[in-house]
């Protein structure tokens, strides 16, 4: 098993991911000292309840109290606040990072609200599923998954920042994530791909066969289930992720009404080796995806 | 459990469907005597190997003779020829039914095939996955699925086709089906939106994302998979369903483009009450969708 980087560290949000890692660290390394913040106190209580954490509390200062690295787990839109919340109670040379699904703008606005008390390097384990709440947690969500790392380009103290990128890196390592590491601009252009599109895709997919075949719904098959299965996910964080990944959206948004062009033209023309032509190169590279 | 309704059936195709049939009718009704059909050599001896069929043959004629349900499950485009050669060896008042997504034209076709020998009653059941061969076959395949059976609006003999429908119906039953009835041209319009519109965006999607951002597929979460699972189907069977089906599936293609045209209006406008009010009803019909 990978060593441990750190030795005290906070959670702040206890939802699938931020429960999730409470979970993990409890199982893989029980020697750790973990704190967790929520917003509401039912949700600190169950933490509480499952003893995974020598700290569960809605007190931002408590929880930031002596923490080596802090792990941002609430919607991104929220970050940069809880951020300025917790800086001046930070020990020097902590690390915060994060799991939101974009990064430029995460970036820009925590490192800005840590006003230098810390430093912030982003994170994103492409690991969740469409539930939430510590409730839908697993110990195991994060073994095997990738786990994007994004370092800031120009960080105001290049040689003890590349030290910390390192421990982050080795963080995820240790609850069994492969890292790679990409700048949060390259991060957020690959997510808007594979990852934002396809949630815009599943809603739109949802939304159109509702209006214009409801009964239909009723038929489904696992096909339908599973391309649409992220549409469940929560409205408002995915709103958040929307509108900071905007651009990148905008485009791969645009790419794809293109190949449902070019589908709609094959059909029109009757053009059978054009389809089986796009069916097999999709297949083709859907066949060698990693499997998780 | 239901009553069975036939004593002999034959299976025509021992792939994932096919072979999943044998394996359920010997679980769950071992009385019943099978034959099995098989256009390879090698995929017919598994079956017999198996003691799934008291034959398992390459000889259209020796599976056909006798059966009083046959069970189309080749490829749509081959069920016409199948049918052909089948049709005298049937018994007389036998029944052919498939398990073809697509309806219209197969009714069409095979009834013409079948030259009054036999009745035909269209069935989809909506289960199956990406995968292909007896050796993704599972004997719980159809348990709780819904199976949409098609029968001919317009039979030349309509009260002795309605008793081999409420046959072809309890069949499906008895394998834990739940049932529903459809015209053929109904059963097209609706997998045009539940079924062909989910494959054809997932093979788009796979096809965008590799030309557009071939680096980022390294790092694809379960929700990339899950989203593009049915483009590891086997193209040259979904090039016959787009092509049977193209009609309909045109339509639902422009409909999807119009929605993606409505979420790229909201980007570029930041309209994050709109996002939201898109995200939001997707999630609630997505939750409300009938677990398998």
């Amino acid at each position: 098993m990978n060593p441990f980087p750190f030795q005290r560290i906070a959670i702040f949000g206890p939802g699938l991911l931020g429960g999730s890692l409470a979970l993990a660290c409890h199982a893989r390394h029980p020697e750790v000292r973990v704190r967790v913040w929520g917003r509401r106190e039912a949700a600190v209580r169950a933490l509480a309840d499952a003893a995974l954490a020598e700290l569960a509390s809605t007190d931002v200062a408590a929880v930031a109290e002596g923490a080596e690295l802090v792990i941002l787990c609430v919607p991104v839109e929220r970050m940069a606040a809880l951020a300025a919340q917790m800086a001046e109670h930070l020990p020097e040379q902590a690390v915060v990072t994060d799991v939101g699904s974009v990064k430029a703008m995460v970036h820009e606005q925590v490192a800005s609200a840590l006003r230098g008390r810390a430093h912030f390097v982003g994170s994103h384990p492409m690991a969740g599923s469409e539930q939430t709440g510590f409730e839908s947690a697993r110990a195991d969500l994060f073994e095997g998954a990738t786990c994007l790392v994004t370092p800031d380009p120009e960080p105001p103290d290049p040689s003890l920042y590349e030290a910390q990128v390192a421990r982050v890196a080795q963080f995820w390592c240790a609850l069994g994530c492969h890292v790679t590491q990409l700048t949060p601009a390259a991060h957020d252009a690959a997510v808007g791909w594979i990852s934002h599109l396809p949630h815009l895709l599943a809603a739109a997919l949802v939304n159109t066969v509702a209006e214009r075949a409801p009964d239909a719904l009723a038929f489904c098959g696992p096909g339908f289930r599973d391309t649409t299965r992220v549409a469940a996910g929560p409205p408002e964080m995915w709103t958040g992720i929307f509108t900071q990944n905007r651009a990148a959206l905008r485009d791969s948004t645009e790419a794809m009404i293109e190949k449902l062009r070019d589908f709609a033209t094959l059909l029109d023309g009757i053009d059978e080796s054009g389809v089986r032509q796009r069916l097999t190169a999709a297949k083709l590279v859907r066949d060698r995806l990693h499997k998780h």
